[in-house]
């Protein structure tokens, strides 16, 4: 355990192990560890029985503690990242193999990225543009490194990716032949998908990703080149990615923490998703501060303390209560039957897990009601 | 100037002074310093001519750095923010004179705050609950430290406040007999109308709040307490407070930044208030990262880089060009004409500016594309 004695609760850190939860300052997040560690054993079980490979989304925890956890409970094969900063971080802390699920073109986070290798983890990338290929390859030859390629392909978000096979084969062909560069496999990750409905949206969603996949696929086997990596999928997709048999690693994130928007997504039994499948394990802890009129009650976490991106945060625990409104520092709870006294603790369960761990420094984990752990949001705010 | 000769560009810090705007690493925050200085005399001007006292709120730009700007070059009287750990860093930072604009109930929060006397800053704080007086006395006291109260005028918002004058004459009494604390007058700041669109619907808004400061103030005059402050106003009504003739202090803060959100807002002659009365000084840079379809680019700024709670980016000093879509770590830019080449950069004007920067641990300061300052955003992520 870490020593906390040269932190001050307030100024440096929101709590310190041995404290109850009614002790810790507010805003802040919270992870209930049981929760926690049971959602990373399951989707562990779920991948290692598929036969899938698991590389956890960094992205959405920004956190090394926990990706280590996930390591180390789910048998995940190494972190995906979206950024140079938060490789740095990552590599930094000691992840063995890591992805940067995205497109590096700046030249000096192409120099970064391409020195990570000499702090002992193997990085992967990215490429959609063949012009890309030269700058990684003179990158990694400047360093005496090796990188990974992958080629992402578009496959319904229009976001990033090659649109055809052919220059999907073009780039591989490139990434072969460059110096410093192996050709890795392919990308091809829905994000669209993740958050639809119900699952047969879904599933028309990833047939059609699958098949972009399976085309780039004959065409590299059409120009001999081999693809010893598909890689892809989510939390709202991953069963569809691993029966497709084209995807051969998953890249979910959101399980180990479930937010308010994936929980209303509706798995194949028409379940939601935080009813059974995945617990809420993240939480943004809050105080009530005023009471301006009855029936309601101010708290302390406004949009400052969580992402209101995908939608206002749910009180857990409380369906008597909802939380109806905020401003940068305050929210507003109605609570029909005036229960919340001042000081009063609630944990909100954020609309969007990912941008609401970026907020924050630290990860009060607790079991049972009493502060177990204090983890940094070790890349919190790496954009860049 | 800071050095910085131990700090990484990229891994630390988003630029060094001296870089190009091209050099800098995206997304990050940037300030154009020449309109910065040009809002905050400006401002400092109105308020001097005005015989109004400006305490600048410190919630939006968090930065001590750019507090002591306000102060030197603006004759800003002080800070207002609305969390304990903002109080405490404007305190460590030097900043003489702050007030807590907000409620503050949780013992270990009050006990922090009434420490702050200790390091030489003049600290009020806001109550609206009589039970707080007591609380906040037993604090002082046991720190033999003073505090100034003011009471919070409910005045429109429904947030905080007391709604009767009968309340505020109690608190003010009770705040008068506690040892350690000072009656400081009231605060009526009516947040719900900042961003009204027309000049109209603002000052029906304000001209309620400064009747209810004006019924609060006969009250405390009838039960023989003087009332020596009346603080509110924000950068979409400052004018009106002023012309109300009741409030002494304002509280404004984005007018120095200016956003999106605040720039659709019409003044009394119908003009945006980004046209003319305010310029955009503060901008999220980004950068051309990938083009999967003709007439669009991807951006390396999602809402990871810029809060989205008041609408999506526009980009500054290109009609040309419209940000219209984000994810996490990503952006889409119409670029019909298809001007933007890989690692274009872009300056971006946030659709709120409080929270984008409160998700960046650096402020670039620029004069003429070039590099000058690199400031912290000192309390960033502090929201307990």
């Amino acid at each position: 355990m870490r020593a906390f004695d040269h932190y001050e609760v307030g100024f440096d850190i929101p709590a310190k192990p041995g404290m109850t939860e009614a002790e810790i300052q507010t805003p802040c997040l919270l992870l209930d560890l049981d929760a926690l560690e049971r959602n990373i054993r399951k989707m562990g079980a779920y991948a290692k029985t598929h036969g899938m490979r698991h590389r956890v989304h960094g992205k959405m925890h920004r956190s090394v503690d926990i990706a280590k956890l996930q390591i180390a409970l789910g048998g995940a094969y190494g972190v995906c990242c979206q950024k140079v900063s938060e490789a740095e971080v990552f590599a930094r802390g000691g992840i063995a193999d890591i992805l940067l699920s995205n497109q590096v073109r700046d030249p000096l986070k192409i120099d970064r990225l391409a020195r990570l290798p000499l702090l002992g983890a193997a990085l992967s990338v990215c490429v959609d543009d063949l012009a890309n290929v030269a700058e990684l390859s003179e990158a990694a030859v400047r360093h005496g490194t090796e990188l990974d390629v992958l080629v992402e392909i578009e496959c319904g978000a229009r976001r990033c990716g090659v649109t055809t096979p052919e220059v999907a084969v073009e780039i591989a062909r490139a990434v072969r032949a460059a110096p410093g560069l192996r050709f890795g496999g392919i990308q091809a990750y829905q994000g669209s998908a993740q958050h639809l409905q119900t699952e047969a949206e879904r599933r028309e969603k990833i047939d059609f990703a699958a098949g972009r996949a399976r085309d780039t696929i004959a065409a590299l086997t059409a120009a001999g080149i081999d693809c010893p990596l598909v890689t892809g999928g989510g939390t709202g997709t991953y069963p569809l990615e691993t029966q497709s048999g084209v995807y051969t690693e998953l890249q979910c994130g959101s399980y180990a923490f479930m937010d308010a928007d994936y929980g209303r997504v509706l798995d194949g039994d028409g379940a939601r998703l935080d009813a059974g499948a995945w617990e809420n394990a993240f939480f943004v802890l809050t105080s009530v501060m005023s009471h301006v009129d009855p029936g309601q009650a101010i708290v302390d976490a406004g949009l400052k303390a969580h992402a209101t991106d995908s939608g206002l945060p749910l009180v857990w625990g409380r369906p008597d209560l909802a939380y109806v409104a905020c401003s940068d520092e305050h929210g507003t709870v109605i609570d029909p039957e005036n229960s919340l006294a001042i000081n009063a603790r609630l944990r909100l369960v954020p609309g969007h897990c990912d941008p609401t761990a970026n907020l924050h420094d630290w990860y009060v984990g607790v079991r049972q009601g009493v502060v177990e752990a204090l983890w940094p949001v070790s890349a919190r705010g790496r954009g860049f």
